[in-house]
């Protein structure tokens, strides 16, 4: 099932593909989402971030196999960093260098907290794509990762959540003005969706809608105000976004 | 003005006091809000957290005046942590030490980012008082704080918003269990509310609700299940939770 959040005359609502049309659903995280009778043409609307999450985390030193000792470690995210497809990622002149990263992201679909390896998928609703925008230069100046992580559009997420995907092996491409500028694998992460999920939730409680920025195996790139971002997932789609010179920057 | 969230029959709804009653009001962000014609006697309502927060970013190396250099530094807290006036603070046995701290916390009226020391207060509502739970052992074994800042009930904030407080040089102080365990001034605070606004929204933008813990003088204090974690400051008041075993515990 492909789940998305589209705009209409009456507000964001949560949609279900159906061929052509997108279904409206009255609560996408339900076990069986009841139809609410609406629909709308797949090619005459506007997409938006498939979730407002609650609680957005990011796993950090999980770009490769070799991540793995000691054990994970993640930050959270502001949850107003959160954009959909074509949302504007802004950035200020005077905080250094801005990268893109290609990221599987993880849909939370109920209440969950000391979730085990065997019980972690339980809780998931599906996987979208999230663009896990970060200063690189403020990355060296804050272990936080506050400053690195919270801009405005910092975190584009899309184009929508599929929840039939097995996680575990999907091709993911970082693309930049159409040059093709990172390729890797899901295969290369660290730690597997359960592993993560498993780390996380001995510490914090996660729900619905909630989003788990899986990390970045090497499918980072640098940009700069003018250029278009795209962000790749195979079994998923991708994800398009432009960067532009903050309204705030000094 | 003395704005609260307040539990009635049709579920959570801000208020202001208006001596015996909470009159309810439809939006407390307003530059004048609009009274609904709804009022609740003070002593016949139970509090909830005055706000439900996007984002909870708090200060961190901000002790002491001592703190200045070289910056400040900031973490961010899962709003799921947010709890109000009586509700549990849920800890886990293998997750080592829990301390409360008793915190001035900034709760912000509008959307704001890169605002400047003379512009800073402009954006903020009011005061209110946070506890930000905090695993002490597990502050050792994470740099982002990650996993020492989002327990089940780690943030409870209220009794109430004040807007007409200069919140400077104001008493604060820690009790377990009735005895007073700390005591300290918002004037030993490394940075001024306008400084730490001026530092965050360089980085990230706060919104309305959104709420700043601005720091712990020192009134940190040790806890465990059973006890009664009360933390007050003057010209606010004082908030009262239970520290419990998680249900989630191992």
């Amino acid at each position: 099932m492909r789940i998305a959040r589209i705009a209409t005359e009456d507000g964001p609502r949560p949609v279900v593909q159906d061929g052509h049309y997108w279904r409206e659903v009255l609560d996408p995280f339900a076990d069986n989402p009841a139809y609410t009778g609406r629909h709308h043409p797949v090619d005459a609307t506007r997409l938006l971030a498939p979730v407002q999450p609650t609680v957005v985390v990011g796993l950090t030193h999980s770009g490769s196999r070799d991540d793995r000792a000691p054990h994970p470690q993640a930050f959270t995210k502001s949850a107003r960093t959160v954009t959909g497809p074509g949302g504007v990622v802004a950035v200020d002149d005077d905080l250094g260098q801005v990268n893109i990263e290609t990221e599987l992201a993880i849909v939370i679909r109920r209440s969950c907290r000391r979730v085990t390896v065997d019980t972690a998928l339980e809780n998931v609703l599906g996987y979208t794509i999230a663009n896990d925008v970060t200063l690189a230069d403020q990355m060296l100046l804050d272990r936080t990762m506050t400053q690195a992580k919270n801009g405005d559009g910092f975190t584009p997420l899309g184009p929508w959540i599929e929840t039939d995907l097995d996680p575990r092996s999907l091709s993911m491409s970082t693309h930049v003005n159409g040059d093709t500028v990172a390729t890797a694998s899901t295969a290369h992460l660290a730690w597997t969706v359960a592993e993560q999920l498993t780390y996380l939730t001995r510490y914090l409680r996660l729900g619905p809608g909630d989003v788990v920025l899986t990390g970045c195996p090497g499918t980072f790139a640098p940009v700069k105000p003018g250029d278009q971002a795209v962000v790749a997932i195979d079994g998923i789609g991708e994800l398009s976004n432009p960067i532009r010179t903050s309204p705030m920057s000094p």
